[in-house]
């Protein structure tokens, strides 16, 4: 692979499968090109939430909005250039609030086919 | 691991082994801590210019100001919220402009043992 820039307009953002609030997808690199990590956007509309466990590594970067994210470690709220770690296996509820959320995610391995 | 925040506040930025240029960066996670990923933020000066080729995967999120990356796929431009991926491999030039920049970074696998 060579090296390649991305920007959310690049993204095709879709609801991820399992789940019904507004929150979108968009992988950019993942399974199909060949490297190891999954890389995307995510948008999230006003006040969703989402609870999963956490199927692999998943570095969530939030651009704008904030984004609170419990877990058993705790509450967390991440706003603008701040980062989220969710390591495999945690259980978490990811919430957006009033304005929403933009963010970047990178996994390892790729999150769909263990998610699948 | 549990899930974790950080933010830039966070890191303690220092120059990268093996370069002059006013680069600094600083992990948040990485080989200490027992996942597959290091992630962390990096500071780049006014007009500064690294040259490497990238001993592991290198997903950067540019935060803030501008990067401009050339490698033999050509060279793109990145701004606030745009990513750059660095496959493995690659040999890239990594220049700031007049403004510097901030990025977050997440590396598979881990980039400090691949560089040492």
């Amino acid at each position: 692979m060579k090296v390649q820039k991305f920007a959310i307009a690049d993204a095709t953002l879709e609801r991820s499968p399992g789940q019904d609030a507004d929150i979108a997808v968009g992988n950019l690199v993942d399974e199909r090109h060949g490297g190891p990590v999954t890389i995307g956007y995510g948008r999230y509309g006003p006040d969703q939430s989402l609870a999963e466990t956490i199927a692999v590594d998943d570095v969530m970067i939030v651009l704008e909005g904030r984004l609170t994210v419990s877990s058993d470690a705790g509450t967390v709220t991440a706003g603008p250039g701040e980062i989220v770690y969710m390591p495999k296996g945690q259980a978490v509820t990811i919430r957006s609030h009033a304005e929403g959320a933009v963010t970047a995610y990178v996994t390892y391995p790729h999150w769909r086919p263990a998610h699948a």
